[in-house]
């Protein structure tokens, strides 16, 4: 009888679930169902209005995603109950919500439903800048040493910057919730009916450590008084390591997916974090960059080192026994998205329009006729700030090289590059500070879709990309971590090395470095990372002054 | 009975003639004849191929100007030949020709009209830039002091090395040369009978000074041993100020032109030069910027100073008696059409059209609603090089500050910005090196057509702003040397100060800086002051390395 484990994959717009066959890893169904709220950034639900740059979810969305794509694919694929032999799941992070001792979300009560601040906070929830502003500072003056671990920057996106504003705006919200829990580790609740939580999400997003755990009750009763045993009383510090099994499928669950009672479940996992086992990643030295409308780049390292710039490095975070670490660009296809939008002539989309195609692809044909170096252009991939390896937000793009000569293509060209010289000085800096960078693997849109984009990366990075084999890498993953849930005996898999031995895909062909580029884009990169250092190290923080005027002018 | 001046502009692609009344400079009539061969750039009239870069004219386009616009303006306005005092001229520069002792274009004879170096080589013919490379080196070896005259730099566009060319492409055409001549020159021989030659473009465009003359035989010679005597051979000593008389139409001049025999005839002029006086520009401290695709700048000085990377002073070469100053920024309008054309979205053009005005007009709408700094954008004006104060073509465009919310029209002010800024950098090191800049008057299509392009320069330059009042400036500035050429007793004037005095227009509304705007763009000013010295000092020559990968690249 063949074997299949349920990856179930929640995005931003919509969860999906994937049925794989644990022997090779073929995917034999999918099935999506997009979010009925969706992203609510204007009201509630009951039509309470939003303040600016929230953004919220709906828990019964997450519930409906069960509901509907395990019986789908389960029918799809013709597979029976007894044929699965676990359940895993991934998650966007920081995506958080307030719930009772029982699990019950805060927002499903009639009595909360009408408080902002008892739903679910998606990860682009913006609007606890305010706090962790302030958590920042306060972090800084105090000498907390966890600030180093996150490139000396604790993101508004996180968990305790979105509790502190419960805090701050809506104090009885906070004093009701016994709990403030990932979303991720909430729908594996949901299906085993037990608490656990993930150390993946703990470390890069709860500031939580393996040895030296949370910050002190010290430092959160700094933030705010209320705060003070935050961590006693609301989180947990009994952590699982991704990769070990959550419990199994309740009685309820079995119910709401028409999965067998008992079968095992996965400790949950982050979406871009459980890629990396599904490309077949499972040791030191080898980093995936997912890439889309920004990267986020993980590696696994042997052990613990303070890299600047990075977004978190947590000790089981990603492969149990490894340190993951993660760093990002925040700006990549929005970039060539911005490029297309508001720099492309009419012509062009004549053009495209005429050849019954569209600009990208037209661009695409334009800029793959020039040789690396032949546009004359060097650009700063800074147009929504810098990530890593500075960390400043306040940065801003640099173009420069333009002639009267120079083409909407050539410009085109040029930002990718600027992107790919991003990586790169992603890439030198883990080495640099003590991180080996053996392999590169990507995966996301833009690794499946642009070969022309992955092949000026391979050629500025110096090294051969494996692109993953799965249109579905999260989902993937997931479902190999349940099928280590279940364990050898019940049909899966002892560990996720073994696991990744038999199910994880990369495709057939790679991007390797084409030698004359690669000698191009070397005496290139030189240029960008002296522009880099120039105005991103303080030699001129024009780019900020020139932010402070705008400003003050826009008041 | 009213008294006239014909002024006659020759430009690049036409001639125009131009009646004016000499008591208060009313401009009568005018008349345009496009010249029947305009610029031959890729084959001489008998088919005869040309190479990259030539760019040539005909002389007997030239005629026809005096043959067709003269007897037109003197109809269109009803005025008889007795009613015209003087005639002047200026001309595109330097634009030169090969001509027989009599004045005989080598080009006209049989013999030769097949061989390129036969031609008026124009203004902008480019091929001779290897004997100006030449050229600079070996001055530079030999010390010759006459290179700070002229920002250091002799360009291909100036006569010697269009000489040069001559002599090392077809030496039997060098031997045949009786006199090599500026074409403006020319035509005044042409009128008077009599070969004369003119200060300002003695001055600016063949290395000629009042006290100096030109560079010596031994330079000359260690260009090439065949040029050894070329100034007494082929040139001529004897230099008329402008603002002289050269003589007075021949016989022949008066059948051709439909002018009365005798009639007053000035020394040939330029037209950016002859321009400095139809603007009232009769003494020191004023500088007339025209401002096209390109910019040039005029200034009146009382002594010889060197201003790093000015075009030329020339004493007498502006007005008598004044040292005249020239600089340039060698991409101004051509910039804003390289956006337009290259970077607005088919989205702009739709509302355009749809709003049945055009590009420009819709992003200088745009860019009209932003206040200065709003964008957080600076650039750096060199996308065709940077002529003044750094005298350096290797230098390419920059651009900074963009976010993913930059808008088409941030950019497209922050080009007109750079350009304003680009302005200021020249009128602050004149005035740093003791030429001071009291007042600014602008004329050309953009001074003329672009009041949003203008308010920004006065913002920027914090300085009030005086358009030339005639759509035809240099004709007038040409027609009002006629009438000084004539004298006070024929009708005309003595002196170009009386002549403007009565003659010269400004629009009866200036440019006024707005001081908030003032404010703000000091600001931005200093930044781009920085970025200036950064990469166009030698701090980081990276638009240099760039270009030369590029050239690599390119084979």
């Amino acid at each position: 009888m063949r074997k299949f484990s349920v990856g179930v994959d929640f995005g931003t717009l919509s969860g999906r679930a994937v049925m794989v066959d644990v022997s090779n890893g073929e995917e034999v169904a999918v099935a999506v169902h997009e979010y009925t709220h969706g992203v609510m950034d204007e009201k509630l639900p009951d039509g309470t209005p939003l303040g600016v740059d929230w953004a919220l979810q709906h828990p019964q969305d997450y519930l409906d995603v069960f509901h509907i794509t395990i019986p789908q694919v389960m029918k799809l694929a013709s597979v029976s109950p007894e044929q699965i032999v676990g359940v895993g799941i991934d998650f966007t992070a920081c995506t958080m919500l307030p719930v009772e001792a029982d699990g019950t979300p805060l927002c499903f009560l009639d009595k909360y439903k009408n408080r902002p601040n008892a739903w679910v906070k998606l990860w682009k929830h913006h609007s606890a800048q305010d706090e962790a502003n302030k958590l920042n500072a306060i972090a800084k003056k105090r000498g907390e040493k966890f600030l180093s671990r996150y490139g000396g920057k604790i993101s508004s996106e996180w968990l305790i910057p979105k509790i502190w504003q419960t805090v701050d705006e809506d104090p009885e919200i906070y004093d009701a919730a016994a709990r403030f829990i990932e979303a991720a580790d909430w729908v594996i609740w949901q299906l085993t009916g037990i608490e656990t939580r993930n150390t993946c999400t703990a470390g890069y997003k709860a500031i939580w450590h393996k040895h030296d755990g949370y910050p002190s009750n010290e430092f959160f009763k700094a933030l705010h008084p209320k705060m003070e045993n935050l961590v006693d009383e609301k989180l947990s510090q009994h952590l699982l390591p991704v990769g070990t099994k959550a419990g199994t499928i309740s009685a309820a669950a079995a119910k709401l997916t028409g999965l067998k009672e008992g079968t095992a479940v996965a400790v949950a996992n982050v979406d871009a974090h459980v890629s990396i086992p599904a490309v077949g990643i499972t040791s030191s030295g080898k980093m995936l960059a997912i890439i889309g409308t920004s990267t986020c780049h993980m590696l696994l390292g042997d052990i613990e080192k303070e890299v600047p710039g990075m977004c978190g490095v947590v000790e089981d975070g990603i492969i149990e026994g490894f340190f993951g670490y993660e760093a990002g660009q925040s700006c990549v296809g929005d970039h060539f998205q911005w490029f297309v939008e508001n720099c492309s002539p009419a012509e062009y989309k004549a053009e495209a329009e005429h050849r019954k195609t569209d600009l990208y692809a037209l661009l695409t044909e334009k800029a793959s006729a020039l040789k690396p170096g032949e546009s004359g252009l060097v650009a700063l991939d800074w147009w929504n700030g810098n990530r890593s390896v500075l960390v400043d937000v306040d940065l801003t793009g640099m173009m420069l090289g333009m002639t009267l000569a120079t083409k909407p293509e050539e410009i085109y060209r040029a930002l990718i590059e600027a992107t790919a010289y991003g990586t790169r000085m992603i890439i030198d800096t883990f080495e640099e500070n003590g991180v080996p960078v053996k392999e590169f693997y990507a995966a996301g849109g833009i690794a499946e879709k642009n070969p022309f984009v992955m092949q000026i990366y391979a050629d500025v990075i110096n090294r051969e990309i494996k692109i993953s084999g799965s249109p579905q890498t999260p989902a993937l993953g997931s479902a190999m971590f349940g099928a280590v849930a279940a364990g050898k005996k019940a049909g899966g898999f002892d560990t996720i090395q073994e696991a990744a031995a038999a199910m994880a895909k990369v495709r057939d062909y790679t991007y390797k470095p084409i030698p004359p580029n690669v000698a191009a884009y070397k005496k290139l990169y030189a240029e960008y990372k002296i522009l880099h250092d120039y105005f991103g190290r303080g030699a001129n923080d024009v780019m900020k002054r020139l932010k402070d005027i705008k400003k003050e002018v826009r008041g």
